[in-house]
């Protein structure tokens, strides 16, 4: 993936800064390919410098060689040594900018102490084109939906056949690898049965997946840096009456979603159209989280779908379409695609089968 | 584990303050037991209240009533809601302190804005107490250790074999996971060659591991939230007589390091004792990064052990000790052990071979 163009959409960004001093480790990555754990830019006209210390020296050179991006590449081996490359490489510029919502008030505080220019709280400028994601972005992450989806479809005929939330967890997991993730997505949730699948972000114990359990999986792939996020919901046996009735309440608001995606459309009207359906029905208190979030690098990340969400949609979005319903002594139902805007509409990038509750039956050997 | 006595230790220090609002997530972990992504607690001399969205109130009051904490658990479903919360919890009292390294710029602005008590910033009073390890703690974290090792006794024999490097990451974390963990420690470093094994974090490439190459594998498991980290390195064949030197460097600079560990002794001393084996033989250069870190419920805490640390050392601090050496054209060597500081010097809780930088032979099928 060439990342060439990246530091020049920026820079048409910086309108009043001479130079904009970025911590955000995402925003790195995606502005120069470096995934070391500790580092800084500082992104100015003409000019692009990496800080990091001892451990990512040589492989941030060539991640950004790797990423066609030019800078250079500056290691400080202590703390110290790190603050005063930042200092020397800002101090020559009037109006410095600091990204506000990712550095500490204690890393300010310190930076203030220490740095010649004064700094100015800048937000959302790298963020702002990190959001809409190019081809080569959309297709990394629809090749970590097509993995999910590969080992949700040779896992979930096993549910019901004697396994606890961890075992299929972990089969997911180990089968996303080995069709060639790097890792899961997010730490994958299967939530079974009346107390654990009313809980939206359970983590998986080892509790038996049994008869009369509704069960809420959400997996995702990781694929070079880019995330997949899916959630399909199941009923384990003849689905009762208001199982079923959930099931095709939280399906309907979740397709009516999916049908109102588009460029311009406020992320709150979005919100609306999936709360609207299931607060009609009068399940309203049960749906109690946001309708989706955007996706790419960070597995959360802007522009969120929720009541009050100041965004509106724009082509190359990557954002969740997520419904559910929860309570204690029901369980919960959620069903959750990944969707590219597109200039009509949208593309659904997740392609596991929805259409109804009941898991595929078992292989028969 | 109960974490009932925390909230008692944590007042204790808040010596002029009436309360503390705490952000970080792993502090509100580490005492309230709430394993949730979003939330905050506010601290006071009789109460704790835990504030989070819809998705966690549910769980939040589940894990709290599991660890024995006693407090409330406050819902706001938007985040306006969550800020009036906050603002309640707060506003009766008159000094306010947050959590200056973990709350961003722009978030304290928000709450000076929106607060009717004036906030002071405090640091590290969480953090003094979580860097203390109880019984419970470290047989977590042991227990992860004994996991590790067990999958990497497993999967060394096979090395030279004709696997990748993802492919022997992938193995290692199944079967950590098959083991009982509930996942790697962080991403597994294989790291193999002349230019791979040269970055001290490289990520598993598709690279076939060569006779005559050094792999550096650093593996650790997750269990009960808790970390374990460990790193042995290799020689794919008969080792040249530099491998065998550096081999043999850094391990008796390992050792040198483990046994200097003690309550009391500064950790830059430690960091010393590890760099001057070292520097002595000429290798000064390829050492760098620093000596190791403190591990817990995060994989990297407090205290480090580098040349500009301000920390000593205390019984119940978990550490790791870990030089290496580092040269493109070389690859490197990086030997790296997890220890339990105790009153007469420390416990060493990793248990892999490291003698040796052949890997035992393969098993014959």
């Amino acid at each position: 993936m060439s990342l060439a163009g990246r530091a020049t959409r920026v820079r048409e960004r910086l309108v009043d800064l001479d130079a904009l001093l970025i911590s955000d480790l995402t925003n790195i990555r995606w502005l120069t390919g470096f995934t070391g754990s500790n580092g800084w830019v500082v992104l100015t006209a003409n000019g692009l410098a990496l800080i990091t210390d001892g451990r990512y020296g040589e492989q941030a050179n060539q991640q950004m060689a790797a990423a066609g991006v030019v800078g250079e590449v500056l290691v400080g081996r202590t703390s110290d040594a790190v603050l005063a490359h930042l200092v020397a490489a800002t101090g020559r510029h009037r109006h410095v900018g600091f990204e506000a919502a990712h550095v500490s008030y204690q890393q300010h505080a310190a930076w203030v102490a220490a740095f010649s220019t004064t700094l100015r709280p800048s937000a959302g400028i790298v963020e702002a084109e990190r959001r809409v994601k190019d081809d080569g972005e959309i297709e990394a992450m629809a090749q970590a939906c097509r993995i999910a989806d590969q080992a949700l479809a040779e896992v979930a005929p096993l549910l019901g056949t004697g396994l606890t939330e961890a075992q299929v967890r972990n089969l997911l997991e180990i089968r996303m690898r080995e069709l060639g993730a790097t890792g899961p997505s997010y730490d994958t949730i299967v939530a079974t049965g009346p107390t654990n699948a009313a809980l939206p972000h359970h983590r998986p114990t080892d509790a038996l997946i049994r008869e009369g359990h509704t069960v809420i999986i959400d997996v995702g792939a990781l694929v070079d840096g880019y995330h997949s996020d899916m959630t399909r919901s199941f009923v384990i046996g003849e689905p009762s009456r208001l199982q079923r009735e959930l099931y095709e309440l939280v399906l309907a608001a979740q397709l009516a979603g999916v049908a109102a995606v588009g460029p311009g459309v406020r992320c709150r009207d979005l919100d609306a159209v999936c709360r609207g359906v299931i607060a009609e029905a009068g399940y309203g208190d049960w749906f109690s989280h946001g309708t989706g979030h955007g996706v790419g690098l960070l597995i959360h990340e802007d522009p969120y779908s929720n009541a009050t969400s100041e965004a509106s949609l724009q082509v190359g979005d990557v954002v969740t379409v997520e419904p559910g319903v929860y309570r204690e002594g029901f369980g919960g139902v959620r069903v959750e695609d990944l969707v590219v805007v597109t200039s009509t509409g949208c593309r659904v990038l997740t392609a596991s089968a929805k259409d109804s509750p009941c898991p595929p039956s078992p292989p028969t050997t």
